[in-house]
């Protein structure tokens, strides 16, 4: 009898102890649910010469043959914008801004439209306060286009996760609207 | 009483292996203390059209009213910067380097002072070899500012964590210098 | 006999909990084998200001004392180039491309070669659908420099790694061939 509650006793171990183990692997794998989902959006009106007062994003690098108040020809390839978009909740560009999306992107393909994208949601709104980090390529003429969020500070304290980028508006050169639906798998707070 | 030998035992069982889940997810806490803190400084010099030989940041991107020897009016926005500053373990501009500080800075706002970082610390000392890679927005007119750190490289070896940067001296557009507190959380060596 | 039986058991238990504990930890140690392991090539080709057919690299930034279609002397120090370089399996230009390195580099140091590298691998192949994300300093006279993955997407879902970087062919200012050996640490799928 004491031999078997010995045994029985070892065996829950070893199933509680694996199960421990698993718990863990667990969060390592996609198939779980995000620890934290976000929408907003994004809008990027670009200084085209004649637009300063109500631009958000420049033209500071171009290629030989370009210039800083139109983007190049073709594809923009060549192009580097710095930006500083405000970032709302609904797609209107006047909605009141819950914070601003800042850093750069650049044009870097000669024969497509094809963009990569290194910048930050700076949130300062009663929701959230802190930071997200982003990085990757932007290939936008796809539906959709993953990046990284490669950080984050405040609210968003160490988050690693997944972007993904729809263009929801797109008026010829000078302003486009971007849907960001962000996932983070890593939450630290 | 081999009954109550067996429950006991399961519920010790039980303990540990609770205890092993939360010993891991408190990692994912910001409570924890960071695995690693370090403070560094550095020092930058901007090249201004008569400085080169002691700048070490030059405007490499500039907005089409910018130029490449001052810095644009008003709040620099547009600006892009690649730098090579180095890194002191105290204040002092002239001592000792244990590492430079290189990668680039732009200004993204054009309304007050704003900043966007991507960087590394590359250090090269008897107390450090490797790298450590910085991304985030530095709103500098705050008195600190929450980077990410996205990854290192040797003694860094895929290290995460927050860098708080904070402005220790500003002389005009010409000299900066920042503290940068490193906190490390997630340490793998 | 069953207060023996009791501390046998509790005593496989403290082992079976600490075992869990430590296969976790080990993760976080570099001591083990990566989670996967890529060997590919990329090739970057300068626009000079008479290839931009076979061009797929581009200054787009450059000093007060440089231009686009020359690297700027010193050492190339402030040029700020955007690249979309052909990846391939093999050190073959004309190899058939697995893949797209998309992003920049910029040169930051007046004294000696120095690059920073802030860029993606994009794929398209049969073989990896998705993205890797990369960051860090590359100080390119070194026989090997390593670099942060920061992040990825698709097949590459969250994957965290160090990329080293080896120059394979180097032909003046126009060509370069770099080795990447990436090995992540962190895999999510």
């Amino acid at each position: 009898m004491a031999a078997k509650t010995f045994i029985s006793a070892l065996f829950l171990c070893l199933i509680l102890s694996s199960t421990s183990i698993l718990s863990h692997s667990y969060n390592y794998y996609p198939q779980i649910k995000p620890c934290k989902e976000l929408v907003f959006y994004f809008h990027d009106i670009l200084y085209k010469g004649n637009n300063r007062n109500n631009a958000t994003a420049v033209i500071v690098g171009a290629p030989e043959w370009g210039n800083k108040t139109a983007v190049a020809q073709p594809f923009n390839f060549g192009d580097l914008v710095v930006f500083d978009d405000p970032i709302t909740l609904d797609n209107n560009l006047h909605s009141p801004p819950v914070g601003r999306a800042q850093g750069m992107y650049l044009y870097d393909q000669q024969n497509t439209y094809n963009a990569w994208l290194s910048f930050s949601f700076v949130f300062n709104s009663t929701e959230h306060k802190g930071s997200l980090n982003f990085a990757g390529a932007d290939p936008l003429l796809n539906k959709t286009r993953d990046i990284s969020v490669i950080g984050g500070t405040g609210d968003f304290f160490m988050a690693r996760g997944i972007a993904t980028l729809m263009t929801d508006a797109f008026e010829g050169d000078v302003y486009f609207r971007l849907r960001a639906d962000i996932k983070l798998y890593e939450c630290w707070k």
